[in-house]
């Protein structure tokens, strides 16, 4: 359990997005989605800027005690009419580094932003898992989410 | 099939709020969850400012030859780091009017926001259905979404 004690979740600087596109990229359903270059293609960039400017969206890491960006995670606040006008959590791209799991960072990484949502009003959070990320759902369940829609995607 | 040729969508209005609202609490899931009263929960137009001020949520109805709203849906462009930066599109609080279902709307609906997405430069567009709306799950199918995710879910 090393490295947990000293975590430290904050906002996404410009100079993780190195480290979060590299774990977005390490991983079988991602992977093939990303590019990964040097210099990162700019498009990584406009989107982080695009992510920085808007109030109801934080892109978090996990910072371990080296300084490194171990983790990370994007939550959004989306408001609503239903649930009488109850603004919703939306949890996405939650990662952790390979090396580094098993510790409890992509737990403490979730109970931050639902701590985080509950704490802006939400009266519910919810997430997308791919069905065949059966740890994650079983990791999810742990946490207190149920299994209670059907995830659907169409992608262009 | 009346009323369908002459269905406009637009962005929903203050004055659609009671119309959008009647229409997510006539459901079974979503009943117990809204206050029906004259006038409405404050927390309503509350919400209902917060997003027509996001730039990133769009909250249409469907208005038939009367002008009345008979449909309604919200979809949020949500920028991301992943898939090289593209944003997603999530739709939500997908709801049509009892009177007027089986005539189109839902999809007409639903293929607007689709288009809007794309337009927009999504590379998904993505939601929740609660596991027991079956038909609405066969529904996504035939517009060509993909059951591909488990939709977790915190309720506070």
């Amino acid at each position: 359990m090393s490295g947990v004690a000293r975590l430290i979740i904050r906002r996404a600087r410009r100079e993780d997005v190195g480290a979060i596109i590299a774990m977005l990229a390490d991983d079988p359903l991602g992977g093939p989605r990303e590019q990964i270059e040097d210099p990162l293609p700019q498009s990584y960039f406009t989107a982080f800027e695009q992510i920085v400017r808007d109030p109801n969206i934080q892109l978090v890491v996990a910072e371990d005690g080296e300084g490194a960006a171990v983790g990370c995670l994007q939550l959004c606040i989306l408001p609503g009419l239903s649930s009488q006008g109850a603004s919703r959590g939306l949890i996405e791209d939650v990662r952790v580094a390979k090396h580094c799991r098993s510790r409890g960072i992509g737990e403490q990484m979730v109970q931050w932003a639902v701590a985080e949502a509950r704490g802006r009003g939400c009266k519910v959070v919810e997430l997308l898992t791919h069905h065949t990320r059966v740890d994650a759902q079983r990791f999810y369940e742990r946490l207190g989410f149920a299994r209670s829609h059907v995830g659907m995607t169409l992608r262009f």
